[in-house]
């Protein structure tokens, strides 16, 4: 007779940890070792930490790797590795993967929430940005988590604002309010996106730009079981501009993904639909697109924000399909990798 | 005068952790991390730990790789990376590698404990599967054990199951009764072939097959050092032949190992003898081969079962040989990585 | 308004944990874990712990990743890999990265500390080492400490003797009486460089080579904020010049680093000067070139001591430089990977 099981393990699974309780750990880190991470940490009045990891503050891949780790709640695998190519196009990759993919990479990483403050509010400039890991499954103010059918509850959050300056008090207050958090228990983390660990953090999002784009296409997302991927890590660009379209040029040319969906028919089919290659407006830098379109993200052709190349295989069939090419001679038109003498 | 050791450590090293002990941390993450691993925990009435990676739970590819570094006894690094070629034949790969390759996988990998119940026993079908995994070092049942003169001792342990069903209690009463353990110390991780957890540690098994082959040529197991490997990680195939056949093909076809012996004249040969290409059977995919044999497991040539291609480095003479090649294409036409528009 | 930081964390920060402290959880896992990294341990009268990681002992690739993380004062990633290249160079690869490269680097992983004793002080052989690893930091017996402006302090501490025998007592006693330390407070490491734990440190130098050039080239330090980088790891030779050469080769032939540097003009330049090409002995075997000057290390160029292939990026500008490049041929000559039938 078979193993009569006696004890029902679905409460135990039922309480599992959420995205906020499995980050904890990397975020005590992230605080911890702040002086090797080149993050320098501060405290409001109220005891909020912030972490500037590129504001004044220089950084570092490794601060970026820990935070792109956070990002995901705890649930991926993301690590800068060497290629060992004999003539790669890029030495330096970021590799990520993780068995959650939807929750690490939607109800978590994704950067969803918008967190603004007026001139008036601010008592100084405007302020934008948003939100992104695992504060966000507290809050769920977006319309994407009642998909997800997620919501995390925990005492404890971080979130991540990739933006160029601390943020106002407004915005933390409002952050503390819709996570339902004491001061003393948030942690903000602010990765400009032309420093070394916003660079990291953004670039890290390769499996998360696959997981949007197959949600931005109408597939349902409990199809996505697995995924992986890898990017090239390029030095950030010291101008805003094309500091955004370096990390987006990353993922949209230089960006592999492998995502293991349940039916075949899917996975056919987001092989060939999901490539950046889709797009209307493939094949430029994505600064320039950008500047194209005036500097409004919202004319760009959203079916542009996908990885380069895509690998999709389907547990029905156990067929894998293939989509999408990585774009070499773009990125290093775009990086350089200028060979000098000798 | 050199420096006079007072303090022997002989006595320390021979109570060196075994391969139970060194896996039960990776034992109780399995447990403890059910929910994100995807695989569902019964305890039988007897508080025997029963993992399921794939029967009725889903299973992931992170439960496989902590799966696979349990059944190398705690002795190996596993891990699934993203493969960075400009044009890889496969995107995803699984890495391994162990300081201690005999122990790790001999000694613990191996499946060769034949557990198997009548009918009548389990009042049900009949039930076989090979057993795998640092519970055969308590138990030792097979032959292999006074060659490699390793017996382990310890009250806790644990024992991977290569099997579509839970084990009947027989079952369970056998292995408890043969590694001498109280029921609840001990658990059973049941991974179908068809599964993904499943298919990750067969895949990961691309070093411990170079090893068995090592032992199955006759040269003497001490020869052995160090062992790494890597072998593509294909999607699970929904037929349970062409599932089995996968997992072969990803180590006969795909995978590379790299050993490190004491003598030259061993390294030399094995470079010549190791490879799967020394095989009458080589060379067709391993479903067909299966087939061909009217699935009889013993007409299959046993020098088929090794890596596709093997490097053999010599400390004596610091020289290192090369044999055997991956089969690409053969790999290709198996798996697809069909590329669809665009 | 900006959040007000009220707790300046400027004190935290000049209290981080140096890289003795960094290092001390990877020392008593060394200690630790003996029996499986096949090192063998000893102690002295005082209390001083020795661990043999090659003269008698075997050792181990896991042993010599350990010691070189140890090394690299735990600020450093190091670890063995498999190449998934369809065609490698060479099957297994050490990968390494930091974020405090100068400081893991100079001021801990460079074995700048010549310790040595006649044959009267030893009563028996001469004795010659020079001493790498976190002890250093303590001892700042060498110029360059000055220049970095780093003095650790510490009341535990590990060095690493790349040498072929155990330290006599009065190099011990000079080493704790340098660092001020309790007998029972320091760690010495013995790595001969014909072992495989020895080789594996040697060759996890590839970014300490690049940096020890940047420094040799003049270049400011506080210039380089990145490090990574990869070189084949072979098996030790058994002859010692042979050994030498081997892990030399490893680095000048088949070394790639990618560093981050501050300003553009550094970059550009240091893509250009820092390969090993540069050099006047470069294209032959470190072997002949040793033997060809009569084994008189100071007539080798010190230009050649630098990796082969360097990419460098900029944080000014964005830009990234590429020089030198992998002999592929110059290595297969060396050291084989001589293809056997099948």
């Amino acid at each position: 007779m078979p193993a009569s099981p006696t004890t029902s393990e679905a409460s135990r699974q039922s309480a599992a940890p959420g995205v906020n309780a499995l980050s904890e750990r990397l975020v005590a880190r992230l605080v911890d070792e702040a002086a090797r991470l080149a993050v320098a940490i501060t405290r409001t009045a109220d005891g909020t930490v912030v972490v500037d990891a590129g504001v004044d503050a220089r950084g570092s891949i490794d601060a970026g790797v820990l935070i792109a780790r956070i990002c995901m709640g705890g649930l991926g695998r993301v690590a800068v590795r060497s290629n060992f190519d004999a003539a790669p196009l890029w030495p330096t990759m970021i590799d990520v993967q993780t068995s959650s993919p939807v929750l690490a990479c939607l109800g978590s990483q994704y950067a969803g929430w918008s967190l603004s403050a007026t001139k008036e509010q601010t008592g100084g400039k405007k302020f934008f940005s948003l939100g992104s890991g695992p504060a966000r499954a507290l809050a769920v103010k977006e319309p994407l988590f009642a998909e997800l059918g997620y919501r995390d509850h925990h005492d404890r959050a971080a979130l991540v604002l990739e933006v160029d300056r601390l943020p106002p008090q407004i915005v933390i207050d409002k952050v503390l309010h819709d996570c339902g958090l004491a001061p003393d228990r948030l942690t903000l983390v602010v990765t400009p996106t032309q420093s070394v660990a916003g660079t990291v953090q953004v670039v890290a999002r390769v499996v998360e730009v696959a997981l949007h784009k197959v949600h931005v296409l109408g597939v349902p997302l409990d199809e996505v079981v697995e995924g992986a991927g890898s990017a090239p890590l390029p030095p950030p660009a010291p101008d805003g501009i094309q500091a955004m379209g370096r990390t987006n040029d990353a993922i949209l040319y230089g960006g592999r993904v492998h995502l293991t969906v349940k039916h075949d028919e899917v996975a056919r089919s987001l092989a060939d639909t999901l490539p950046a290659a889709n797009s209307r407006d493939y094949g430029r830098p994505f600064a320039d697109i950008f500047t194209s379109f005036n500097f409004d993200f919202y004319q760009i052709d959203p079916a542009l924000f996908a990885p380069a190349e895509v690998w999709v295989s389907s547990l029905e069939s156990g067929a894998t399909y293939h989509g999408g090419r990585i774009e070499s001679a773009l990125l290093q038109d775009q990086w350089g990798g200028k060979t000098v003498a000798p």
